[in-house]
């Protein structure tokens, strides 16, 4: 296959080509840079060096099997249409096709939506919930990082009406490489380490994207409260969810419900009872773990799950999809366990 | 003053040691160690080299005016009964004397309680919540970091009936000195460095402590999620809080509130709108910051608050306590912003 | 007295603003930021909410005692004629005034010098080696942070013959915050976390400022490698330093040099042998610590020094100058040992 | 191949059994612990959960192709004559094979050799600088970590005789997981954590490993000053290498002769001039990166190298010889490049 990727010096880019380097269904790769094409990559990543991956490339996209996109919002719907119809798959790490309403995505990133005739054609490239729709598919928006934690832990248990949905808190918690490569004061060194922060509160771009797919399991419209926050460490993501049960369903109920949807999974794992999943689980992986209890004394359950935001919540996930999509086995270059410690 | 501290090697102690080592009004310092007694402080931690605060003692306590107990639970009360007699004020570090009820400290702790007969003397040591009744008092139980967080957010919006008590989320962060100065595996650096978890999942101790003065002040008694989680830094504390509120309450109720119970405290902070706490905030200073919002599409409250989890959620809230039992200043030689950056 | 800070929001500005905050001999502080004036300090720095410590001013200098420069190279020299002819001491935290010679100067920062012709009247600020001259002195240059470190472990040793100087050896490592606050790529979190690298190898500016004053030590011209590398921490500086030593020295002739040296000394602590400096010793405080060593495989000696950067490397030792140079107990609003851990 | 893993929870045995796992030419695993025999693998690391790694033996090594072991000094060399009577290959992660002489090993670890007849037997296992005598070995001694960094860079300026003797300095920088996996108040994050320090000055262990391998390339005995630090992260490992140059050397001879030995080496990368290296350029990954100059004020060179100390610096150097003593490609199941960010 012939791959591309835009914007393969960003983080979620050079973990993309990490991965496709290695891929072995992968004969050439495209990278490109808008802003330093023409270098070799190593100038950029010197870790690179003696790779031989080769120069970037300006966006002039040749013709090519499928092209990764992890470009800011925006950028990617615009061109899009001219992709597919030169038969290239698109693959979006942005944001631009995972709401299903234009009008929803105006009201959050406040721009028109570039492309929103395209919107009825993508599929949303959560693998382990809608694996038949990605198959073949030539337009897959891959989910964003919180969400895909979060849909992981509740869809399942929402689809099997486990849970009431009038009070759904996700908090959640991520490492630092989620807000991208860049100069920032906010990312400056001094100003993340030893520190620990909320941020978003009540206002980030994530929170439509996670209602939307939850009212899709729940099969009616519902809202969260999903707070995010920031993490001394690089790497990692974890949400605590917390909701009420249905009447009567047991701490059981719950885990036999993830233990049916998941068991089978190669990158999905509930842990035995008692071991709380740690973002290290995941590090450098594909993989999720799931954990959960029901509070005895209040009655609520309480959901954790844990991912690589870079990973199983960016390029891993969109390899999966390129998997899918390409018709090669799911797992190709992405299994694997964890860099420990 | 002459003062005391017992257990003045773990990191509450050692914090103790720097706070009273330059407190003006106290002009005689005890400290004693039962591992380590009869060496100089310095050979514990060389960085009081050259400071002379003399040699660690073994735990035969002299007269003393305070005598501070930064010991494991049921260490303390054991000998409090002696410690009173002797009319030397015991502030406590440990939780011996938190919890009113001592069929719910053993039903926590595992283990009977020594003096159950004290536990009416004893008196809460919030010092923003419980003022008056700290005063002059020779018996304080100085509150445990994650409770001063949490209550300092919640007691007086539960006090004034401004929010519902039915679902509680306590969603709290902490960095690892919590968890005491020792050899163990799960505070190995390379286990902790790079990774995120929850832990004591609807099983932490700190949560009877925190129903107990919540359901003080809202008048009846209720039951919360609290779950806490390890971030890996070694200092400081987020709680985040969810509630539903009473109908009808706005932000600005709870605003303020705030802001009617704090705004003539020295060290707890009201943000600014938008602002929201960070930890380093609060880090090597007795400050708490807080903040709030509602989520217009719940409804629901969020509350924010941060504290250095060795200082106001410790050693400088047991000094406060101190000063408040000796007629002191109450901010004496706790005053001063965080160490930044 | 009344002291002013240019500059006032940068890292070593603000620890700046919180000693002086505190210092008992200053009554009224004058705050300066040519970027934000206007603004309450609280709006750039959340942590001093309710500290009412004002607004920051632009930078037309009323009257003053004494004046902080914290402010990028050349932008000092430019004004400090004015200044000085107003009798407002001036104590400059950058590079302006450190080196003696025009001419090295343009060579290493690249500019011409701004104000030459003031260079003889300025005094190194480093109180242990030139403690007299500063006292009363109007123009004080505030050593770097590097040569703070070396200059404590390699003065006293020259001066005394005890040491060869063809092969001096200075393996520096520092935390973040030297780098300064501020947007960029290279003191992003995720480039900085988990990384351990070399910088200015054989080319960084503290070099002539450590071979002017090792060779005035020396009492002839010497040169030496200097290698800086950044830790992953955010506070805190170390330096090995290797050199050979003259025939016939023994490890206790250079132990009893620094103790002859330091041992009345409140900020500099040469540790017992076998205890070797830890940054986290210094970290919060004005403190110095010392240790060596001779390898008795190779005879050379082994030399370490460590220091908190912004603290003894910056803005505690410039308040400590300001002490001398306004007849101040030396130690007035800078004692106290490190923060724990 | 049949291969074992003696000591596999360990952080280097986790690390082996990773690579191991997805080895091509590995289709059978042994996995022993003496502490924690008969438990599944993910019991005591849950990232293994559903991997299906097996159960841990007890240390009755089966037959097999190869045995590496991961094991405090002293217990390997103990059985290793019973391994290789039985025809299976050792590759000892420790130090007992690393030194040629009994006398010196019982000099630096304070225990008689338990099999000093076999030390002639040894290989000292660098593929890079002994690659033909490690094909189709029996007994691999795989080099310490930190004389893997410096001996990369050393060694062939020595034998080609481009660098004076007499003043070796090598200072060493270490992540915190080189001290293993266990419960230990030095490793405790608290204490580690925003802290720097030099440990083993003048006594390391790795000294004599490090002057053996140097005197054998320069032809002749000699001695360095070896000073190890500790870095507050977990992985990762830099030196910083002083010498003086032979007379009329140049910047471009010692470049020359490291591209001479190198430039086909699939794992060791000299970087373009003016890029220096970092430790994350390594991590996760068995690279290695070089950088050096000379200063032209000194007239000495500066040598830089870095390692990740768990790959390179152990398990990922123990698989490359063991592909080379088994005959697979060099390079089977550890290339790549490091995890970024």
């Amino acid at each position: 296959m012939k791959v591309g990727v835009l914007g393969a010096t960003g983080y979620a880019g050079q973990e993309l080509v990490r991965i496709l380097h290695r891929h072995e269904a992968v004969n050439e790769l495209y990278l490109a840079s808008s802003s330093v094409a023409g270098n070799v990559y190593e100038s950029v990543y010197p870790h690179w060096s003696g790779q031989n991956v080769g120069v970037l490339q300006d966006e002039n996209v040749p013709d090519l099997d499928v092209l990764f996109c992890a470009l800011p919002h925006g950028l990617t719907a615009a061109r899009t249409s001219a992709f597919l119809e030169r038969k290239i798959k698109v693959i979006d790490l942005g944001a631009d096709f995972r709401l299903n309403s234009a009008q929803v995505y105006e009201e959050w990133y406040k721009v028109k939506h570039p492309a929103s005739e395209l919107l009825n054609d993508a599929v949303y490239g959560l693998p382990e919930l809608y694996r038949e729709q990605i198959r073949g598919q030539s337009l897959i928006a891959n989910p964003g990082c919180y969400p895909t934690a979060t849909l992981l832990a509740l869809v399942p248990l929402l689809r099997n009406k486990l849970l009431q949905t009038g009070f759904l808190i996700i908090d959640a918690k991520s490492g630092v490489s989620g807000a991208g490569r860049g100069a920032s004061l906010d990312t400056n060194y001094a100003e993340i380490n030893e520190n620990f922060k909320a941020y978003g509160v009540a206002s980030h771009r994530h929170t439509p994207e996670i209602e939307q797919e939850l009212s899709r399991a729940a099969g009616h419209p519902l809202s969260v409260n999903f707070t995010p926050h920031l993490v001394p460490m690089t790497r990692g993501m974890l949400v605590t969810i917390y909701a009420a049960v249905q009447k009567g369903v047991q701490e059981e109920d719950l885990r036999k419900c993830w233990l049916d949807q998941y068991e089978n999974e190669e990158f999905i794992h509930v842990l035995p009872p008692g071991t709380w999943p740690q973002t290290k689980f995941s590090s450098g992986s594909n993989n999720a773990f799931l954990q959960l209890t029901i509070d005895q004394r209040t009655g609520n359950a309480i959901l954790v799950a844990t991912i690589d935001n870079l990973i199983k919540g960016a390029a891993g996930q969109a390899i999966q999809n390129m998997n899918l999509a390409m018709g090669c086995p799911e797992g190709q270059g992405i299994t694997g366990t964890a860099l420990w410690p």
